[in-house]
């Protein structure tokens, strides 16, 4: 009943009376007067105006669940909405939830992680005007599939801001976001499998949407960057998220039929380290090179100094930036 | 101190005074007959003879942790212990030990599973008398090497199996240990991991050791076996789990130096299906072929009928008896 209450007020753009609502619902007016306080409480602007009625002047820039839903056209994803003003993590809280069986499509959102978390256990600043969010994924395929995940999801990131942003965007393999030579988005995915079958996946987004630098430590200010910084003024995050979990979920379904390679094909259009020398440091060594794709499995391929190719399954990549190159 | 006193009786062979305990620990005679109390609680055998003392004429069969202790020579595998008389899966303990931060080596043991399992799902019958273990590992690799525990602990397994028992054991890829034909012992590995590193690994191993055919559904008659069928008799179980314990950790410690190739060799020579015709179910489809052996990465080799060989990550293997084959 709060979701059709608030539904008429943006609806009607004006004054509703409280009257009006109360037979319409067929309820006391008392009753529409508590509605309308926990709506206040949840961050709307609505004013009351004596004997006249309620008004909606402000929709509050949260990602709040009953915003995320509306007119959202995906078929499971974001159905289920796990909301926080503040988390630790929202990938741990997801990851408790698939441990007690939440299905999948099932999303964690917070506007605050006090422990956010990057790749290999590094810290991820998450203050409040980002996305910070998880989903929890239940692909019936091997881990060793999961690298296909994040590239898909990395896309998907990539090609929300594309589209709703409009700002020129760059992958970097594997799993980077770019707005020219900065990071603006960090994927952390993580599963719990047996050796040969996923049990679950959680994909954990950071998008940096609108935040000055300044909340940035300082070592990160050279290397990461905002929407806000590169677009000069907020956005509405809410059309951002919905625009991802949409195109999540198309590329997610491919995935699921088997067609990674249509997904790959779109992927290869973002890489913006194709035919770079790059440093690749991974678990065991530093591999140079020059970057020469990905390939079905999401692997990377290096062209090593001596003509042969190495596939690079994970990593951090570094560029050897040429002088004179404008963009990655 | 209750150690103590044990370890004492068990030396002394014979009746032990309480007086020459108490003066020995420096305590009154009703503190060591409680502590003797308590380890009859515990199932050992110790009688109370009136003005002589006590005299120990019985270790229980079961698998307790000060029992797998004794003597244990292992660097870290084993050194906690976390003991059951009954849980649910001894898997779903460590995992939830590992969360929570509980150190690598740690083991996790029961008497009696009541939600016992086995891989993609499936259900591991888990009575009392069998060894049902799992084991908190940290390897700081890939995901992707992760199958490489699973051989190394098949391996352990198989060769714990003919050191202390005697009898001829073989492997079938990726994780069973067979006697004949028949599986004595599954293995189920599950981790959690980021996509490029590992957080953990529970190798959940379980081995029918003093169990009687009839406690299996008949439908697993015709395909599992226990070391007592095998045998004609019982074994000392704690005996076989401490040789495990210790080749897993020698094979464990192989592996984290990088010289899984030395691991490998030991296991291809218990391969019991190189050479044969087998079917494989894979996740996608079935891939009928000649087993050509592993690799380096535990991959299954497949000859195809067409002379092509593939390279097989996960699946369940059924072999083609041919007749007059006496041994897989």
């Amino acid at each position: 009943m709060r979701d059709k209450i608030l539904r008429i007020l943006k609806e009607e753009k004006g004054v509703v009376s409280g009257r009006a609502l109360s037979s319409m619902f067929r309820c006391s007016r008392t009753s529409i007067w508590k509605h309308i306080k926990a709506l206040k409480e949840e961050g709307y602007g609505i004013s009351s105006i004596p004997r006249f009625g309620y008004r909606l002047y402000n929709i509050p820039d949260l990602l709040l669940p009953r915003e995320i839903k509306e007119e959202l056209s995906t078929k499971f994803i974001g159905h289920k909405i796990y909301y926080f003003k503040e988390t630790g993590s929202t990938n741990d809280v997801a990851r408790d939830l698939a441990l007690a069986s939440e299905e999948e499509g099932t999303l964690v959102i917070a506007e605050r992680q006090t422990k956010g978390k990057g790749r290999i256990g590094r810290r991820w600043v998450s203050p409040f005007g980002g996305i910070w969010m998880s989903l929890i994924l239940r692909p019936r395929v091997s881990p060793a599939d999961a690298s296909r995940l994040t590239l898909l999801s990395s896309l998907a990131v990539c090609k929300s801001i594309k589209k709703v942003v409009g700002l020129p965007v760059f992958l970097k393999w594997p799993n980077d976001v770019l707005i020219g030579k900065k990071k603006v988005c960090g994927i952390l995915t993580e599963m719990d499998s047996e050796l040969d079958l996923i049990n679950f996946v959680i994909v954990g987004i950071g998008i940096n949407v609108n935040m000055d630098m300044n909340v940035f430590p300082e070592g990160l200010q050279k290397t990461a960057t905002s929407i806000k910084e590169e677009l000069g003024k907020d956005i509405k995050r809410i059309d951002l998220l919905k625009s991802l979990l949409e195109e999540l979920e198309r590329l997610y379904l491919l995935f699921t039929e088997g067609k990674f390679s249509w997904i790959l094909k779109e992927w290869k259009g973002y890489d913006c380290i194709f035919g770079h020398d790059v440093e690749v440091a991974t678990l065991g060594e530093i591999i140079k090179g020059r970057a020469m794709g990905v390939d079905e499995d999401g692997a990377l391929i290096i062209k090593g100094l001596n003509g042969a190719t190495k596939r690079i399954l994970s990593g951090d990549v570094r560029l050897w930036w040429r002088q004179g190159d404008s963009n990655p």
